[in-house]
């Protein structure tokens, strides 16, 4: 299926999302420090080869963390952003395009990931920068987090893998894949509960069961996760289909096909589906910081900086055609 | 790769385990009633075509499962069968030879079950036995376990996802496969560490996060989970290959070309292997019954009774060629 563009992806309908997260967006005082710090930790862990996208993703990491986090100290700012940017490399390198040309490869890489995730954390002779970064990754979470809290997290970093995965599997046939399963695993493609999970350690509060399993917070974060892939489909459309190849597997496209809209009208329905998803969170989010204190009241704007980074990463250079 | 075999398969070395699980086991008085449960289960959630498979299926999970919680109260012994019988059928159906021909297949059934992993419980349209069962046996453990024992549970079980599709992607290709990363997925691809954290849910027992991280804990454990992948391999073996077709992906084969020796050799290091894990277990399960109560000693009787089905149920017809 070869892509045909009806409209100029540059000039096609965007969410306004600005009655719901209206911006400025709080911003960490450790933005430059992020920045310094994660290209640190790049030369101590070379997962990209090419020192211009090394560069651009540690600008967007650390610009996008510093919003996501802006209360949080150093080293749990520190380890978001390390987190955040292993998984864009991980996904850049072995995912997306290298997966979808050998899915093998890309389950022998994601299995010796799911071996550190299970606790066996002593090196082999397979090791490479990305299972040496995720050992230490984990070895910092592990530290920093209660067990229930890591338990999670390295629960919801085996969703992203198998999303990887999942994507790699469809990159080249998104005519196969239902709307209702793209929705599924898209909150895990573009690693939105590994950061809610992060921030719950990086911001040192923890949910109680029953709180966590309430419908104001999960409805919260169901929303938060939505709109964080839609957006991210909507922005980076343009850039997917100057490309040139096969249509993305995309929100657009899935809509092109299962609403059966050109792609304008595709953006249109998108649009108002982040709109819809933003004001649901902002509700959620101001109930929850107006009628709760303790880990609601921090969880509430949590979700706040979460949805922030993303509405704001959209614009950021990455993107750009 | 096509296997020749240089022995019979019938009369290769098979470890004595008779010095650490010497038998008769323990067995649960609600054996034959977990047959008939597991009958009636699948009659609801029809997860095998042929009724002789079913059969077969229901017998030795029922026996083995008898053998594995022998003091276990009949929900909790029943949910722990119910759920051993759909990962097995799980793999059958979807995974193993099915699930080699068509990865992309299998990476969408799997996508399904992460999504009801991850809580989302609404019926969708593409519903099948598979996600029903599975959407059954979710809300059942809920019940039975705590928030913590649910998500270690559910964690494991997309390991176990992720270990059939590792499994379908290198079927075929053995001799991609490294002996380390062989042994890593091994306990994923037996359902072993899931079949652990449901003992502890089935017997309400609940180990401390500092007895969990414990040494004694991690080499029981792991000891335990390796035994039960290795023998399994060697019981079943003469079965696989008499298929013919190529080389089954099992412990023998990687030992054979890791090691250098043929598959006679091989299955006598593959035994001392299991000999080896089945001695390191028993002195664990020894020392943790005799020098502790609670939570460790309970782990430790829930542990032996894993071991005992394993290297029970290799001796079942099911292995039999």
């Amino acid at each position: 299926m070869s892509h045909t563009r009806s409209s100029d992806a540059r000039t096609l309908p965007m969410p306004d999302l600005g009655g719901s997260f209206p911006g400025p967006f709080a911003t960490s005082p450790h933005a430059n420090a992020i920045e310094q710090q994660t290209a640190d930790w790049l030369r101590t862990f070379p997962l990209l080869r090419s020192p211009s996208e090394q560069k651009i993703l540690c600008n967007i990491t650390a610009q996008g963390v510093a919003r996501l986090l802006p209360t949080a100290d150093r080293d749990g700012i520190f380890l978001c952003a390390d987190l955040f940017l292993w998984l864009t490399a991980f996904d850049d390198t072995h995912g997306e395009a290298e997966g979808a040309r050998d899915t093998t490869r890309l389950v022998h890489h994601i299995s010796q990931c799911v071996h550190l995730l299970n606790g066996y954390d002593e090196p082999t002779e397979e090791d490479s920068a990305y299972t040496d970064a995720l050992r230490d990754l984990l070895g910092r979470l592990q530290k920093r987090a209660t067990p229930t809290q890591y338990l999670r997290l390295t629960t919801h970093l085996r969703d992203n893998l198998f999303g990887i995965l999942w994507e790699a599997h469809h990159l080249d046939r998104p005519d196969q894949v239902t709307l209702s399963n793209y929705c599924a695993m898209r909150p895990h493609t573009v690693f939105v509960r590994t950061v809610m999970a992060t921030a719950e350690v990086a911001l040192r509060y923890e949910l109680t069961d029953d709180q966590r399993a309430s419908a104001a917070v999960r409805e919260l974060e169901k929303a938060v996760a939505n709109l964080a892939g839609w957006i991210n489909d909507l922005a980076s459309y343009a850039k997917e289909t100057d490309r040139g190849g096969p249509t993305p597997l995309s929100l657009p496209t899935l809509l092109i096909r299962h609403r059966e809209c050109d792609l304008e009208g595709a953006f249109r329905l998108a649009s108002r589906m982040c709109e819809d998803q933003a004001s649901t969170a902002r509700l959620r989010i101001t109930e929850l910081a107006v009628n709760s204190k303790g880990p609601l009241a921090d969880h509430a704007r949590a979700m706040e900086g979460i949805a922030a980074s993303y509405v704001w990463h959209v614009g950021h250079a990455r993107y750009k055609r």
